[in-house]
């Protein structure tokens, strides 16, 4: 029998507002489904539900642009109040080019506009802002979900990333909670005992990346359900994937 | 109903050496699944297999160190015909540090050690190479398989790469045929109609992730089959991937 991999989009989760309970909309969308979790199974949620239930939202109208945010934002004809808001989530600025920010997060991610997306919610313009502790915020999910099924899955908060040397974003993992990041390969030796590899493999990444092939268009079913894949059990955390500078050589 | 992706390990393939029909391979693991191909279907498959079967192979024995391979190899204790044979398989070394050679490929990948592997084929030393054309290579297997099938599946050449700015290494893509590596939302809003992104997703290298999921540890799985997932049709190569250096904001 072939092994096999399955990657369930969750149909029918309303658009989410501050305050909605993600987790009583996820049962609900696999009770539909006529799904129920089950031991080994991995979710894999879309950052902007998430902040958007959490709140984590910014209005524009609110926001007073520092000289820095007017000076880029007239040059690249962009929102000052839309770059001031990126500026404030940044902890250092990566590059300010040609209308581009890459920036630096408080929790060490290295993505256009600090994570940001500009959003519509109640009518208002608003800027809507990465978890301020993805880790967390997946725990929380994974902790509300073992309530309710009797089992703990795993749960990855996903977000669409850029990366250097190639074109396009991929989904990767800012959060995570029930799992380890990385499966170690170090020291194994393929089945004819040939080859020998020093891998450490990013799966919570690529379980990321999988997921987003069900997400569709514009996140329109923002959570995935994964079965099948022996994840790599422990107490991990997405920040332990930043890759620091003194260790990069790839920088 | 959910939508859903199957990710397909494909059982049974045996150690590949140069020569193999990986086509036949590939169908007879197949059968042996009870499977066929099937319209909107993706094979991906892993490089160690392709570059095996093309013999793109190079012994150890008979490679004649540069005087530079054996100054690193001699500071960082490594063998200096291996490291010879990376910097001839490079356009530019990007980085050369600590043992670790980081190099851009002739194909333009940044790669550690140009995408070489070492290994052991019939009893030898040697270092597997990167096919010369993955998208060539992915393109005779579609061709091959269409044949054999009567419909024409999307065929990508996947390895394992390292990124900046983040720990582990993830599967992408490094050949394709009969896909494009892009899907392209630009201008798509979301179902309520509230948000805009500017996203251009490289599913391409996504569907390499996930393939990675049944691969397993050292490729025990070389081939995977994704099943339900509606690739973006056409005829693209992973060279389109490879994002120019002056365009690159995130080096």
């Amino acid at each position: 029998m072939p092994s096999e991999v399955r990657v369930i989009g969750l149909d029918g989760i309303p658009e989410v507002v501050p305050g909605d309970d993600l987790v009583a909309m996820i049962a609900e969308s696999l009770d539909r489904g006529g799904l129920a979790i089950e031991d080994g199974d991995v979710l894999v949620i879309t950052q902007k539900i998430v902040s958007k239930a959490e709140g984590r939202l910014l209005k524009l109208e609110g926001i007073e642009p520092s000289p820095l945010a007017i000076t880029f934002a007239e040059e690249f004809d962009k929102d000052p109040r839309g770059v001031e808001a990126v500026l404030r989530e940044a902890r250092r600025i990566v590059r300010m080019e040609r209308g581009v920010l890459i920036a630096e997060t408080k929790h060490g991610w290295v993505c256009a506009n600090a994570g940001l997306d500009r959003s519509n919610v109640f009518g208002e313009e608003v800027v809507c802002l990465l978890p301020l502790d993805s880790d967390a915020s997946a725990a929380a999910i994974r902790d509300g979900l073992t309530a309710r099924y009797g089992v703990a899955p795993a749960v990855i908060i996903s977000d669409s990333f850029g990366r250097p040397w190639r074109k396009g974003i991929t989904n990767i993992a800012i959060g995570m909670a029930g799992m380890l990041p990385f499966a170690d390969y170090r020291g194994v030796t393929d089945p004819s005992g040939h080859d020998l590899r020093i891998t450490i493999m990013a799966v919570a990444d690529e379980l990321a990346a999988a997921a987003e092939l069900v997400h569709g268009k514009i996140d329109r079913r923002p959570v995935a359900l994964i079965r099948g894949y022996d994840y790599p059990r422990g107490d991990g955390k997405a920040t332990d994937m930043v890759l620091e500078a003194e260790k990069d050589l790839f920088r």
